[in-house]
């Protein structure tokens, strides 16, 4: 039986112009048995925190022989490399922008390689539409047996940005909103295993979003009344600040880096 | 040949997080030739008569054994099931909330089971990313041969919502917006079958949202002017009131729920 | 090994409602084997020209016998035909409104059919969605092998909408904002070989768009400080007006139509 061969697509590209089609297209010419999947299109523009919190949220669930190829990339076209990397057994393809940051801290990034020799097939290179020119084909390519190890040398060193910590302090923790869900649900910096290595059995905590209250700690969204804030473990294990049926984002007019403090009492 | 082997999904999960990635990273984990078909990611936040209009109108047209995750779940991690049912010769798994309510007309859900028995792979089930966590991983394994009987009881009862009837008094009807669609089309809760029923061959009928002027009953939205309010049996046989190429929804100032009044002269 | 089966889509229908589920379920139910690849939903409602832009730019990167179903279609259910052609190897199929107008000028449509006989499988046909009733039927028909050549009779003409062409006086050329993308940067009617033609070396042009500096020609959009204006060749090789991790429509308050100007000095 063939060997499956799956590719995802996380871009900012939206999905109202040509960017998209054009790379699925590509893809599919050198590889007409891709399976083509889209993680996401609509990363805010230029965000590459949000880009790198989707590719850690995402990528761990895939099989091996995955291909990712990552286009946030506001500079495309300049003098940062596309990288290619292993990832498990997985292969991840990105500019060295700093979105592997929080895909990193899951599993370290194995065989980075900066991608310098292209598939011979891919003559013309434009300087604004590396997706279309650059990760599609080599993504095509690597689908098909090409090995990461053939694209260039290895980088000396490669970006990763900084993330502000959560501070402890006693029993209290200040950290921030990293970022606000489609629910408008606020994700937090503090994990859950940090806020149980402070506050213990969790039994009398107070949790406030910019100065205001988080209401109690409970296990999902619907335990308490319909309009009312609540803090939950999430999905995973971070501090999660959420309105039931609402919008947190709106409730405690927070945006990323609003201040979150966790007091043990 | 080998079975194909469709999924699709459902959620109201938006397009821009990494809920949709991870969804089909696991399904693709289990079942790396799964074809994963996207229904919709965008109904409303927490809509369940949105996203029961949307699934009434897709999954017939699927072929046999094809799968459908839906996961408009505002109740995830509460006491609410999760519930598996043939529909036809397809599958639909669903968490207990009525999101089937309009399926159902179309043709009776069978053997519903609650789902109890989660595969043994799956270790970890979160409280709030039953999509990931549960949904997801019964599809894939529904896609490979497990027949929904062994996941568990079948239940005593499961929810259906209420939705108003339009009420007929002598040659009038009154009904309601049900549901606005994207181009702004207002799709009323008439069905063609009862106008017709009431209004013989409705040569001389008056329909009227919001107390404002329908317009004609015509047979598509080009045969007013360009701007002007039209009344039409749409494709699914329900009354459709609408604007040639503008969006009825801002013209009549209608929301669901607003009143939509037919009277055969 | 079978031949595969590429489908794509390319409509206005967006991806909160039923229709693009619908579309799927349809051709998946003729051809189970079908591997269907969305373009775009999200062409604005009614919106012909950005819908050619999109189909032009992404078409022509799909591999030979690629099926594409295009439904922006405000005309839907009136006297307008659906029309098939082959584009190269592959197939495309459209309400004839003129949306492959930039299709044709990259390659010209060949073998153009009335789509007259429908699948015999298709006994109802709605008038408000023919997306489901007619394209998808035929795409699936395609796919496992129809000829066009059997749809129907060429017709005697089709349409094709005129496009404001730029003007050229002496070193100055005038032209305007054909298209906006997901980024805010303007891409306009200008091709680079027109530029070039004109202003040879380009080494001192002035460009302004609604009389605001369109910046220097550079390369990519990295090469001048952030939220600065500048001027490039886009990968299509169109001039485009761009703002560095900014929106060039915000900042030069421009819309589609509005004036483009180069001066070459």
């Amino acid at each position: 039986m063939a060997r499956t061969q799956i590719v995802t697509l996380l871009t900012d590209f939206g999905t109202a112009g040509p960017f998209v089609g054009a790379m699925k297209g590509v893809i599919l010419q050198m590889c007409p048995r891709a399976n083509i999947v889209d993680i996401s299109h609509d990363i805010p523009a230029h965000d590459l925190l949000a880009g790198a919190l989707v590719l850690a949220r995402a990528v761990p669930h895939f099989p091996p022989e995955t291909v990712h190829a990552v286009v946030v990339d506001p500079g495309v076209g300049t003098s940062r490399s596309i990288l290619a990397a292993r990832y498990g057994q997985q292969t991840v393809i990105f500019p060295d922008n700093g979105i592997v940051t929080l895909l990193e801290r899951v599993l370290p990034l194995a065989d980075i390689r900066i991608c310098m020799n292209l598939p011979q097939s891919q003559r013309y290179v434009s300087n604004t539409f590396h997706g279309r020119d650059i990760m599609a084909p080599l993504a095509a390519e690597i689908l098909k047996g090409l090995h990461i190890s053939t694209l260039g040398p290895r980088p000396a060193t490669y970006k990763l940005f900084e993330l502000p910590n959560p501070v402890v302090a006693g029993s209290r923790i200040v950290g921030q909103v990293m970022y606000i869900d489609h629910f408008g649900n606020l994700i937090t910096n503090i994990s859950g295993e940090l806020a149980r290595h402070v506050g213990g059995r969790l039994v009398n905590v107070k949790t406030t979003c910019c100065e205001k209250d988080g209401g109690p700690i409970v296990t999902s969204y619907g335990f308490v009344d319909e309009g009312k804030p609540l803090v939950l473990f999430n999905s995973t294990d971070m501090i999660e600040i959420a309105v039931n049926q609402g919008r947190a984002a709106d409730h405690f007019e927070a945006r990323v880096g609003s201040p979150v403090i966790m007091v043990m009492q």
